[in-house]
């Protein structure tokens, strides 16, 4: 019976189209240059924007080890393009650091910013690019948003981890020490200018890393397609696809990390579930989960992809039934699991089947898999900066507040 | 035992993710602005972009009588923004029109084009910009293949066809009048700064002109699938998306032309089907249909997309076997036909079920239900411009020569 009805109510709403959906606006100037030794390609690249002097920030001594930061200084030279480097970003980007590229870049007169990196040193790079194009004002007024950005230099990054999406994003996300306070801000004035996509330069990445950045990339794509709003078909479409894409070939390098094809699939996948594409005419999606995360790895220094993965089911288990067809659809046409007995049962399938993906490449599901072993203090704390940082509530499908908030941290405690 | 074995190659693929793939670049800088009455957003929007003067561009009267221009100006009076006009684009747009364009833009200094339009008024403003861009140079050039353009005013759209995907696309297509000689030129110079996307001005739209939209906007993804390249999953799932997406909706459209859903998934779809996104890693595409096409219409003026229809089944049955895995996935994943004898067959079925959609919108499948009775002479004399055209030779999935090209001609006029 229940089956009969799910049939019905999917085919009908397929046939009749019946649905209404938000205006949206899309916006994506990056140019993506993908595929083997793409990198080579970057002194010509940024000669094309026509800059004076280019700052090079990257992160520890992987992409000096690698030979990486030599190959770019080389193509720079060929080029022509005078430079200057700051590295030293690490996980979850510090402010201190960044106040130092932007006193840097006035010192050396820099006009462009070329990050080579995961996600941390792009974000870096962006709130360096920020701080450096309007001079005379504090670049953490933007995080915690005091003010919008007028200005910002051209950023350009090599991508050497697939995860963030910032490689194509408008966001970025920066630590202030003082307090532990993680903070994101998102302007379309900070969109890199071009991309250079290797998936050549993701390989020898730890498994660990790989499979949080897999996650990462899904909850791009989940935030968005847990929306209230009624959303476009072609949308949900794509959607589903980099779910599913990204699912399999996350599987593919738990196994075999150094399949070229599968880290191809996931680090264009990564761009494209970050870009704005996955949350056209179905308004700007839910968010919870990244912003319970945020104060989680601002705590405990977690790595944020399996920050993601220790909280999302128990965000779900907190907030499906405000969002029941949702939630079921998720089940069917993502997760592929049959339908039960009722919509919440499928539903809970659904979440379920997610989580033991999640375990299927060796990510947490609770907060004692992760690592973290919070108070009630801790919990209580985390809960309250979270109001703050997002001035009382978070979340689209289920509005959360503070009390909601510390019973989804609790909850992933003690799972 | 062909089902199993079907299955298996099929399963086997997915789980083992063995394919070579190409390099590629995605490059969409134009910011979309989507949904209801954001045509009132083009003045502010112009603003943005700091022009002196503007020219209006457009066709024929639909644009006056729909009230549609008036509202444009009122929104560039608003702005402050001056501006003139030029009408007159017809379907094909003509060269002696872009000329027009050009002397007019020189003499009034315009700076910027806005296309209020479809495809066709949309590819003139190109063309009128590349003109005025390098005003010591001849326009033509480009199309003949003659040089590359340095240079090109911008451009901006407000669409009311969803078909050609010209308003995020880096192509467009001129038609000389002397020697009925129809030329496409593609560089990313011309890709529109912005276009305004309102499902709304697409209402009102007659059912051949939708339906025949909607052909053109299912090829630009066709053209691309069938590619001999290897491909990449998350391409293939968001192509096969689009395909899906177009063919619910187009049915939809053609008994409820006033329904805003199905109009908005087309019109989005419109433009992701042409703007890269649905060759990221398979390589170029095949377009020998578009080119087949084009000789068609320059010789008997049929509506593009009509004429795609007209031949596509005949070009599919020509060159399948060249390329049957993906005939046989097209017919499996995008048609929904059930595996048949072999993989030729299921091919066969596939693009049966094509022409079959086509029929159900109403569109034709061969040149006398187009309307067109080509002679022997006809024939040949499009199938020896095409191939002057192309320099010999056409596609990809399998290279056709002048007399391949006139045998699809000849079976999709005796069919």
């Amino acid at each position: 019976m229940y089956r009969n009805k799910l049939l019905f109510k999917i085919t009908d709403s397929f046939v009749t189209g019946v649905m209404t959906m938000q205006n949206f606006e899309y916006y994506t100037p990056t140019k993506i240059v993908f595929g083997k030794q793409t990198e080579q390609q970057v002194g010509e690249l940024i000669k094309e924007q026509g800059c004076q002097k280019v700052l090079i920030h990257y992160g520890g001594n992987s992409a000096k080890a690698s030979g990486l930061l030599d190959r770019v200084k080389a193509s720079l030279d060929n080029a022509g393009i005078a430079y200057t480097e700051l590295g030293g970003v690490v996980a979850n980007p510090l402010l201190s650091l960044v106040y130092q590229g932007i006193e840097l870049c006035k010192k050396e007169q820099v006009d462009f910013i070329l990050a080579v990196g995961g996600g941390s040193v792009i974000d870096s790079a962006k709130a360096i690019a920020y701080g450096v194009a309007e001079p005379d004002k504090d670049v953490w007024e933007l995080y915690d948003r005091k003010r919008q950005a007028t200005a910002c230099l051209p950023v350009a990054t090599i991508l050497t981890l697939a995860a963030a999406g910032s490689e194509m994003s408008e966001s970025s996300v920066i630590t202030k020490e003082e307090g532990d306070i993680k903070r994101g801000y998102s302007n379309n004035l900070s969109r890199p200018v071009f991309s250079i996509l290797n998936p050549e330069l993701t390989m020898t990445l730890p498994k660990y890393q790989t499979a949080s950045g897999n996650v990462d990339i899904l909850m791009h794509t989940m935030e968005r397609y847990f929306t209230p709003h009624d959303t476009m078909e072609i949308t949900d479409g794509i959607a589903e696809s980099l779910l599913k894409t990204v699912m399999k070939n996350a599987q593919i390098l738990a196994k075999d990390p150094q399949n070229y094809e599968a880290r191809a699939e996931i680090m264009w996948s990564g761009s494209l579930s970050h870009n704005g594409l996955t949350n056209c005419g179905g308004g700007n999606g839910d968010w919870a989960t990244h912003m319970l995360e945020h104060e989680l790895s601002g705590m405990f220094g977690v790595t944020h992809g399996a920050g993601l993965a220790a909280v999302w089911g128990h965000w779900a288990r907190y907030v499906y039934q405000a969002l029941l067809p949702r939630f079921e659809r998720f089940a069917l046409r993502v997760m592929g699991v049959a339908p039960a007995e009722n919509a919440e049962q499928t539903a809970l399938k659904g979440i379920e089947a997610m989580e033991n993906f999640f375990r299927s490449i060796d990510m947490p599901t609770n907060l004692s898999e992760l690592g973290v072993n919070a108070t009630a203090e801790q919990i209580a704390e985390m809960a309250k900066k979270c109001a703050i940082a997002s001035k009382g509530c978070i979340g689209a499908a289920k509005p959360l507040y503070e009390q909601d908030m510390a019973a989804i941290y609790t909850a992933a405690q003690n799972a």
